[in-house]
């Protein structure tokens, strides 16, 4: 059915209004409807269980050519509704259903241009994109501003990081709307983040101090676009949708016929739901690799933790300040000695993942380049193909074959996407040569282009490009300081991880306090997994001497929690060997956890406070549980009714020892087996900052052991 | 002999100035002197024969990190004088002498950070560069300014262009430099071009109306720097370098050791001498390609002038305005049917060049993406290694191969650097696969990536690169559209022709006055070989009908004349076929003329007025002499006297008709042959804008024939 209002005076606009179709979710508890404001713009509303959630969002594009924001005609389409299943190639689930309504809105300006708005409401939330249909009047498309908004119904309490163009490596900020001009720090234009006055990142997560509401604000499929940060009105109440210009000032360069990524709100009563919402994921296109049999999750350690807790071991081969990489003759350098990245140390890290059962060793600091750091004044920082003198590519690529290990490569551009782009194919040939399936990239500094910024259209089409091209090389991607994800793991299942995120290297810089990661898995994990690097066993960095104090802001156990709670298909045991071998009990768990899942409960979850889920792995039965709470010591309730029926199971719980606390005695752990079936009902103490987990297995497969 | 000069109060400064070396060529006749200004500056001047011609021009170099523009001490180095030969892979002669005397002096600041200006002198001219040398004080150095000054002793006429940022294809103005900012437009501020005020490119060709002097203002090997533009300072009749920015104001992002490309002058009382200087690529560094047997001069025929004569014929395969390269399916559009890139019209354009000896055939507007043309809004224009529906590169491949003719491929790239960048490997490797031996590059619009000029610091540097990285597939490059050459290749004979000047498609666009290409071996062709499209025959474009009218300012001879005074080893014969046919008693020189030559004698010269060179070819005892005039008549006086004493020859003149004129009989010419030895002397009538060329042959190489 298909409504037509042809919109003359203003006056008549209203009628709009009283008589748009709200577009409901299969379950109809969730609606978003189209709407037109007292000035004559577009909007949408958004109503959960009849409550409103965003009142009269505004809708439109403003391009050089053409001015998307106010229209003559509006043309409802049909709605459609739409339910099926797919399987990722890894993931939180074995199948994933995709279940949702649709309606397209056409708007026509009095110039005759279209654009059409395509609404979905899913029952975990709604979505809606731009979409420029191919049309005589419209071709090209310099894009100035997106006139969304977001004017929430009322003062819901967001975690937040500020808006910046560069990084997402922030620690969240809890605070009212109304209250972050005070709680955040307001930024005037810096070359490095650009968004002037209060502004936030996506995902952001917000919930209602006042009614069961939980929204989380995000993007899905971020292609060909810059990606969204959110200006906040403060007195009003209302987020407007910024977009990442390049540094002349455009947001992005179009052509029709072309959409958006989607707007998404994920919306529930209950903080588990966000959780476990696939609606990201759904909005992504399906996954464009026709045969994946070599996207394989990975468990990794690596020499990376030794540059952060020693200080004095670099990424530097040599201390010859000035080294050029590939001009320099670096075997004629003398080494500093104080390299992880070279072929004896890299050796120790491959026997002990072999011994472990740990799929891979990444090396960071292989390659030539890292004697300085000059990023954006450097048209060369490295070279991705040409190995130090003290890193035998050759020989540590038969050691590792022969082990049974793989190899992770690390490409650090020094956020010169350009050079990296430049040597892509030489660099992913040479991998492939080298037998390394994955690399590390990363993106530390301002970006070359120095037209561009991280979150800029084209940095946004960079990342994707590597990606596609790596999945030509059958190579996957991990990659660091790139713009936040929106799903486009689905599409490319190859981009396995990315950071994106303060992640567990900021234990080493002052510490991620225990409620970043009772946030994480609401904001950022919403866009795909993260390469977090947990597994840190010697959080207390004192230990080594050499000056550190303080550090990490965990527990022991709490480590071990993160493998299940921030769900990722590469995950890092980041600690030094020696600190595992320490601890082979606790490693045990590290060893054991899968990265792949068939099924995934959340059991509880409130943002910042606690998340406690248990995954079934993928192709098996055992289940895992991982829980984590924030600064408070709390006690976890699990309701094992997720296991089998009738089926006896062993549950080996990974715990805070009764003194631990993430402050004062990380290391105090405790490990017991219990007896669990789906009757179960365990209350799990949890320490301040701390954690558990749990292995489950039924008691038959338990018989061969 | 190293001097030392310790400056301390500024007027003990003067001693320098008393006491400073200066540099004399080999033959005594040019000096260049350093000096200090009585600021203190740094400065230089040149003299010739005694005769001032630049006095105390400034030297320095300013970043946010050093300002190397005033000095505490000085220090001349040791003059050391070198007198060798080299053979380049092509060009004007078989064998180069590089002979010249070399002074380095050393600048040290107050805060001991310091600068070298190695200055060179030769008896064609001076040339000097800065260094930075390795040192504890500096390291990397964003660059806001070169100092370099060229304050010129007299107001010399000029043949200029305006400075631009982005383009050199211009025709020149003569002027004298006082008058320059009245006979040239005085700019403001454009996003195309950027300087500002009064400004000109280089190379700058310079002559003195009171004394014999001739001065050409240039650079030699610019690598990773900006192309230099002179502002001029009308009133004292000095240029300033001006290098090109990227559009975040920095002119070039540097780390030491390091140098500047040259900055050169020579300088001669007679013109023919400016002609005959090899001193850029002198100062150029030697091939840097081992082995360089896949280089080998070119001549070649293309469906291009088709696109320039019939305004119905597109490079565009379809009419959808709005298809886009790799997304749309091409084979499903309709052709527009006025493609000339299609697979039936190539092959003629093979059978032609095989049935005339000529080497190869250029195809313009074959791979997806011509469509439309959005230079700077589209991230992707075009893609290399895709062709249109009706160019079956296989097929081409073998029909070209069994006619022996070879393709050559056009990558346009709409200026989109980054993007070509991002795809080179792969077109590269496309163009190997396929048995393409050289590539035409483009560079037309604003460049991507959008922080980048033409000329700015990093396209510098993506030009070059595309030249090493076409060496490694042994393809050689011609490039439309990038920075003016500097004797590049030298290094990489690869890089085998340029633009960067008016060319002869502008016939079509307005016509090329006569005295345009008695300009440009003066200016335009003192950096390296320009692609100019010579061997237009049917300049007259109202012969097409279609509403094409005049075309062309040249004679039919001239056209001949231009492969010998235009030196290339890249040769296109621009006309099509039929028109070829029509003439074949004149396309015989075409047919003939070598591209490569073992010795050039310049006969007469005066810039903007006429040119007449002979030339030997290499490997051979053939000469070819080729004379222009601008749009007076003249009699050329031709010398034989460079021909083997005692020798016979058979002289064939292609000359204009006694009533040939540019402006209204352009094909009336003559053809005629006459026996000439070392002694002849020939006055040579030349119409208006007309030219001849001739073919001289000993007459025991006749004797077989």
């Amino acid at each position: 059915m298909t409504k037509k209002y042809t919109v003359l005076p203003a006056f008549l606009l209203s009628a709009f209004i009283a008589s748009a179709t709200p577009l409901a979710s299969p379950d109809g508890k969730l609606a978003i409807e189209p709407g037109l404001d007292s000035a004559g713009h577009p909007t949408y509303s958004v109503s959960f269980n009849g409550l409103p959630v965003v009142s009269s969002g505004i809708l439109g594009l403003k391009a050089d050519e053409a001015d998307f924001t106010s229209f003559a005609e509006i043309k409802e389409g049909a709605v459609v509704a739409e339910d099926n299943t797919w399987k990722p190639v890894w993931g939180e689930f074995e199948t994933i259903r995709d279940n949702y309504t649709e309606m397209p809105v056409e708007y026509t300006t009095s110039d005759g241009r279209k654009i059409t708005v395509r609404f979905r409401a899913y029952n975990d939330g709604v979505a809606f994109r731009y979409e420029i249909p191919e049309q005589q009047k419209v071709n090209y498309l310099t894009l100035r501003d997106e006139a969304t908004t977001f004017p929430l119904a009322e003062d819901l309490s967001v975690f937040a990081i500020p808006g910046d163009y560069d990084t997402d490596e922030r620690l969240y900020v809890e605070s009212p709307v109304s209250q972050l001009g005070k709680r955040m720090r307001v930024r005037r234009h810096t070359e490095s983040s650009g968004i002037p006055g209060v502004s936030v990142q996506t995902p952001l997560m917000a919930k209602s101090t006042k009614n069961k509401l939980y929204v989380n604000i995000h993007e899905a499929a971020l292609v060909g676009y810059p990606a969204m940060a959110l200006e906040v009105d403060t007195a009003n109440i209302v987020f407007k949708a910024h977009l990442t210009p390049d540094r002349n000032g455009v947001r992005g360069y179009l052509q029709a016929p072309f959409h958006t990524p989607w707007r998404t709100l994920i919306i529930s009563d209950d903080a588990r739901d966000i959780l476990a919402s696939q609606l990201i994921l759904n909005l992504n296109e399906p996954c464009a690799i026709e045969n994946t049999d070599w996207i394989k999750p990975m468990k990794f350690v690596g020499v990376w933790w030794e540059m952060f807790v020693g200080r004095s071991r670099t990424w530097a081969y040599s201390n010859k300040y000035n080294a050029k990489p590939g001009i320099t003759d670096y075997s004629s350098l003398e080494s500093n000695g104080r390299h992880p990245a070279n072929t004896e140390n890299v050796k120790k890290y491959i026997d002990f993942a072999a011994e472990n059962g740990i799929d891979g060793v990444l090396v960071e600091g292989w390659n030539e380049g890292w004697e300085d750091w000059a990023g954006w004044r450097k048209n060369r920082q490295f070279i991705f193909d040409k190995a130090y003198p003290d890193f035998d590519v050759e020989a540590l690529r038969d050691y590792a074959a022969e082990k049974g290990v793989k190899l992770i490569m690390h490409h650090e551009t020094a956020a010169n996407a350009a050079d990296y782009e430049r040597q892509l194919d030489r660099a992913f040939q040479f991998m492939v040569d080298n037998n390394y399936p994955a690399v590390k990239t990363g993106y530390v500094g301002h970006i070359i282009p120095r037209s561009e910024y991280h979150s800029s259209q084209w940095m946004v089409d960079h990342y994707l490009h590597v990606a596609q091209r790596a999945a030509d090389y059958k190579i996957m991607v991990d990659s660091h300081e790139a713009v936040r994800p929106t799903g486009l793991c689905r599409t490319w299942p190859n981009w396995i991880a990315q950071e994106s995120a303060r992640g567990g290297e900021f234990e080493s810089m002052g510490g991620n306090p225990p409620e970043h990661t009772c946030l994480l898995p609401f904001t950022r994990l919403k866009g795909g997994p993260m390469d977090y690097t947990p597994g840190l066993f010697q959080a207390d960095l004192s230990y080594y001497g050499e000056g550190k104090n303080g550090g990490g802001k965990t527990t022991l156990a709490r480590q071990l929690a993160l493998y299940v709670t921030m769900a990722s298909p590469l995950q890092m045991a980041c600690d030094l060997p020696e600190n595992y071998n320490r601890f082979p009990d606790a490693f045990q768990f590290i060893r054991d956890v899968p990265l792949d899942w068939s099924d995934s409960r959340w059991l509880e979850a409130e943002p910042g406070d606690y998340i406690t889920v248990a995954r079934r792995e993928k192709n098996g039965n055992d289940w895992y549980i991982g829980g984590v709470t924030d600064e408070n010591a709390r006690i976890a309730m699990l309701d094992f009714s997720f296991l089998e029926p009738g089926k006896k199971y062993t549950a080996t719980i990974y715990e805070d020892g009764a003194d631990a606390d993430f402050r004062s005695n990380q290391q105090s752990y405790n490990i017991r087996k219990i007896k669990v079936n789906s009757k179960t009902k365990l209350k799990q103490k949890v320490a301040p900052g701390g954690g558990f987990a749990i292995q489950i297995k039924a008691a038959d497969d338990l018989a061969g052991l």
